[in-house]
């Protein structure tokens, strides 16, 4: 069974385009290894949880910030395909 | 507990941007009454089906065509939300 990643955001603060744009960007470089991702409007205020397979990989309000899409590519990587290369977001800057 | 919708789409054909498109509609139309959308790339050519707790409300093949969003919105309205007023997204044409 593939996993799922899922993304839950602020609606109210504006967050769906951010969290629908990295969707399609896991979507993209994980077409084959992945079962699919959800994108789901939270009910509390400044959420933006990402995770896979329901364990948290990165919450905003713990790092005090947006993961970058570099990160969450790598994070979403080291579960679903350790061995993949993501080429430029590879690199550690 | 409120409903999932899911669209599975063929990342082969390129409906990516279509299933993500769609995806946002519903979500910014559906916000409060909707649990989530999950995107899922098929396995299976041609694939592009949408469905509301995975009970199938569309399917490409069966129809022969993509459905148009407004036809989405009514479809998703009248299992998630019978009553809501869709505005000029509710007239027949």
């Amino acid at each position: 069974m593939k996993p799922t990643i899922a993304i839950e955001y602020c609606p109210k603060c504006g967050w769906m385009l951010r969290a629908a744009y990295m969707a399609q960007e896991l979507l993209t470089t994980f077409t084959d290894e992945i079962s699919g991702v959800l994108l789901k409007p939270s009910e509390t205020g400044g959420t933006y949880i990402i995770t896979i397979n329901e364990v948290q990989v990165f919450d905003r309000k713990e790092m005090g910030r947006f993961p970058e899409i570099k990160e969450v590519k790598q994070l979403v990587r080291d579960i679903v395909s350790p061995e993949k290369n993501l080429g430029h977001s590879d690199k550690s800057s």
